[in-house]
């Protein structure tokens, strides 16, 4: 069976999970303090850091190339649409939110306030969280745009990079930081992949000291 | 013809400028000082940074998504190889120098010593760029490692990932940041890279300001 080291509330990891979920790849779960930098898992992982995935044999990281892996050798159901126009749109989103995402609003609310106190590296910066909750509102505001016009974020299908925006936001929902509110195309949008089976494990994920708010799990947020 | 929008000392735009040329497409440069947010720019790609192409009727944003388009529509020669574990590999190795060595490295020596001169941010913190001048030395001792069992970075023949890397490197060593004789088996990997016709224009590159040294564009450096 393949095994994913990770950590529950990591975007990235979640991503590769949904993927995995999404193709009915059994997968056993190990959670993985990475910041620790047990010798064991340098050697699987020398970047040190989750999602490290054990499959087929191998041994693999980096969520973008263990995605693209994944949809080569389980195609079914595909994740990646056919035409080269249409897979650029889809690997653009999913760079648009494991880079400039990440950058702008994860790591400046989630890293701020789960990630530094379970890894005992300070306390949350309350500029980066203040920066951080205004930032997202320009991604909601974005994926809106996107959503007007189409049924799923990269086009008519499910694809990627649906996994990759609903990895973040399920992460930064955990700990409230959604304003679900604000556009309600997004919040359609996420009632329509959180009730996916895929989707399951997440919600029942839970971090120790830090519960989630009641609609988190609950499929009529 | 392909319009391409970027800066010259960006590493990801380094990166696209080596597919275009290796595959022989036509391009035209355009320098976008994205940072100045010009409105016309933001149509482009509302994520406002570089690199843009235009190509094929459609304006692209985000590396790693037009490098396997231009992949996908022009195969010739191939860059990414056929087997899913290579192609896996090759992945993660971009992935590794366009997230971690950027992270650790070009964003702590570049970004410190150049792009806040021309983007007018500040000085260079010498925090940063001592971090920076010590996590290259780990980089290319990586680099040797898997060099020690390739001909290339990611196998056999030469794909994205040594175009990755070489974006990085070449614009690392245009501020004289690289330690040539730390490993051989990288200096004489670069050699053969920089070597090749789709590297002359990125050795032609000159920013105003920042004199490049003498063994930048020498083959025999």
């Amino acid at each position: 069976m393949a095994k994913l080291y990770h950590v529950p509330l990591s975007p990235f990891c979640r991503k590769v999970r949904l993927v995995l979920a999404e193709k009915k790849i059994e997968v056993e779960l190990a959670e993985e303090r990475y910041w620790e930098q047990d010798p064991d898992f340098l050697r699987r992982n020398p970047a040190a850091k989750v999602p490290v995935l054990k499959m087929d044999g191998r041994t693999m990281a980096e969520s973008a190339a263990i995605c693209e892996y994944i949809e080569e050798t389980n195609p079914e159901p595909p994740l990646l649409p056919r035409k080269p126009e249409a897979r650029y749109e889809v690997r653009r989103i999913v760079g648009w939110f494991d880079d400039k995402f990440h950058h702008e609003v994860t790591s400046k609310l989630l890293y701020e306030r789960v990630n530094k106190k379970v890894m005992k590296t300070g306390f949350p910066d309350s500029g980066n969280v203040k920066a951080g909750a205004k930032a997202i509102k320009y991604h909601l505001d974005y994926m809106a745009w996107l959503l007007d016009h189409r049924r799923w974020l990269a086009g008519d299908t499910m694809t990627l990079a649906d996994f990759a925006a609903a990895a973040h936001l399920s992460s930064l929902d955990y700990i409230s930081d959604v304003d679900w509110n604000r556009q309600e195309a997004v919040k359609d949008w996420y009632a329509k992949i959180k009730s996916r089976p895929a989707f399951r494990a997440i919600l029942a994920d839970q971090v120790p000291g830090f519960p989630p708010p009641a609609h988190y799990a609950d499929l009529d947020f």
